[in-house]
């Protein structure tokens, strides 16, 4: 039986905000971190025969590059910080909205001008490179460009690439990990803020919005995502958007909600309890709080040197098993985590279409099983975990406690 | 020679946040209009011979069907939203997650399962609509999604759609020329209650959050993008981020802002000056308010029935066109306008890239000359009209005073 726990969180128990110093040497970092990444990207167009690599997502601009756009910002900036990378070359492009920008962010980049005909230039710019074989973020260039491009240059190959820096991005640098746990502190420290201003006859977006102000102003520069705040049978909609629905006693109070620190995320959910829990709610819980465990525990069985490192797939499988044996296996549609960092969703995948392969290291991920009633109630935790082989246990980044919080009495 | 604005504007100069009334209203507006928007896209499909849509951007969902993501949700969403359009069916695809909300928001549609791998169910899902030639998004799905679909049903042919919903929207409903109305009222009360707080020594961050605050708590649902805050040499960045650069007297300050409503957005651009402007920055100004008062004129001038309807490449042209004579034709790279509802920017383009067609009607769209100086300072000027031919004269959203207004003495 877990224990409910009556004597709040307080702020003052979670680590302080990053200062102006971390900020300086996580910048520093990626700095010095970028030629390494550039190599990993270059060994692996040598061996597959690309002369440039043609990237496009934000995150990995800013990862290879170092020139960034803020969350949404990619939706009007055209081709404005996609990027090309030879073995010789990085050149980013940028309409004269960003010119100053990425020659400032990008300072070891050639800064090409683009338009948004990207055709009428991709000639000019392949030249200039000696690229015969490009590869091209398939997932994330529309059919259209491509069709474009394909067209300007019929005597390049396009090669679709799927996962190459993805697959990098999954393992983790110290300065990334250093930004993802300053995350998850902003968001401790936030949640255990509002606790005491959570009441009986507050709306769901009164409290996300008050969940929100304490994460901006407490350290974090944006949001990981826009916050879900649901209330009883809300709950049930695992990504459901706050409501002008009341949240009331007897019901349950779900958070999913993290905190971006110098473009590193963080993803936490708590169900928390609106005074007594329901018996029904309370059976729940405890059952996704043991999902959880079962997952944690096979993970921190491998790093203790106790079992194989398990895959993604084995990872989900321990939760869902507990769910399943509860006779709500048809209650968890979700996968049971995925990857994190400069996006929320990102690789390694703990899912039942996860590969078989054992997981990356060191990597975070979170690990956030969930049971959904429709029209009733649903409880999901999730954590977010640090996964290092060369360490002898599994680190939780997320302090909050996990045993169920009543609140509002 | 500009009068420059001492007595600054109050909160209350502006229109009241939109009330609960209003939103119920534009719901039921939204719903029953519906029909006809899937009336004009099946006309469209008739004529080109296609059997069924399928649509991924977020606007285009909400749009024809009614289920909505938040912004940023369609990152971490999958398939989820994906919609197919046949003569007689509304096919919206989601996972567990979405599953209740979809099918609240979109009653009209079956709503379909769906998984990571779109492919394993696509050759089922066209079976149940007869399809044998499908529209697709071309320009927002991958190219790698493309060749899944395309391989997974060999007999079907794949037509890249582009521009059709989009051609659609550009021309509003009463109902969503109400909401960005609102949306404009949000923001120019938002800045009218900022301009007091504003002072040297603060931050390009902390008015940017405060701003923010503002609109988020005094009726706007959201950001329609992130705020630009830029003091004194950062003005030339038109696209940067607020910074923790300090605001000086002596310099301008510039805000592109707008707020959200109910899906729809604004869009203004106020350069405000810290005390007494310099010679060289109000100089600037003038010619760009100039250049803006040449565009809005030729506006007007189609709607008072003194001249044909122009296009969007000729409004660009007549701001441009002083810019120039100013000798400042190199320190004007964006376009003159863009227009504006679902999403920041869409349908019609001002701008050189423009087409020679008239402008569409009812339409919405900005009019935002600039001048940027590298390194020493910018100035931009943006405001948002409503282009009606069926009205006597141009309505100008943005109520905020544009000429210059001096701050924070």
């Amino acid at each position: 039986m877990t224990n409910l726990v009556r004597r709040l969180p307080h702020p003052a128990d979670f680590p302080a905000p990053p200062t102006a110093a971390d900020r300086v040497r996580w910048t520093a970092a990626d700095t010095a971190a970028r030629p390494e990444r550039l190599a990993r990207l270059r060994a692996k167009m040598a061996a597959e025969g690309i002369d440039a690599y043609f990237g496009v997502r934000p995150e990995h601009m800013r990862y290879l590059t170092g020139f960034t756009l803020d969350d949404g910002e990619d939706r009007v900036a055209g081709h404005s910080g996609r990027f090309l990378i030879s073995a010789d070359q990085v050149v980013v492009l940028a309409d004269s909205r960003y010119r100053l920008q990425a020659a400032a962010q990008a300072p070891g980049a050639r800064i090409e001008n683009t338009t948004y005909d990207l055709a009428a230039i991709w000639p000019e710019l392949l030249r200039g490179l000696g690229a015969r074989r490009v590869a091209v973020e398939a997932a994330h260039v529309s059919h259209q460009l491509w069709g474009e491009l394909a067209a300007a240059t019929p005597d390049v190959e396009l090669v679709p690439a799927a996962g190459w820096v993805e697959s990098f991005r999954a393992v983790k640098e110290p300065a990334e990990i250093e930004r993802i746990r300053a995350a998850c502190g902003v968001a401790d420290r936030a949640l255990a803020t509002l606790l005491r201003h959570i009441k009986p006859g507050k709306t769901e977006h009164d409290l996300a919005l008050a969940l929100e102000w304490e994460m901006r102003t407490g350290g974090g520069d944006g949001l990981a995502f826009g916050i879900a705040c649901l209330a009883g049978p809300n709950a049930a909609l695992p990504h459901g958007s706050p409501s002008a629905r009341e949240v009331h006693l007897g019901q349950v109070l779900l958070f999913d909600f993290g905190a971006m620190v110098d473009g590193y995320r963080s993803d936490m959910t708590r169900t928390l309890f609106m005074g007594e829990p329901s018996e029904r709610d309370l059976a729940i819980y405890e059952t996704v709080l043991e999902a959880q465990a079962a997952s944690l525990a096979m993970l921190s069985a491998a790093l203790r040197g106790e079992a194989a490192v398990p895959s993604g797939k084995a990872a989900d499988a321990a939760a869902r098993a507990v769910i399943e044996s509860a006779g709500h296996g048809d209650h968890f549609g979700h996968g049971t985590g995925h990857g994190i960092g400069l996006a929320t969703h990102e690789l390694p995948s703990l899912s039942r279409a996860a590969t078989d392969d054992p997981l990356p290291s060191p990597t975070v991920f979170s690990v956030e099983p969930g049971i959904y009633l429709d029209g009733e109630t649903g409880v999901r935790i999730e954590d977010l975990v640090l996964f290092d082989t060369s360490r002898k246990d599994l680190e939780i980044l997320t302090s909050f406690p996990r045993d169920p919080v009543v609140i509002g009495v």
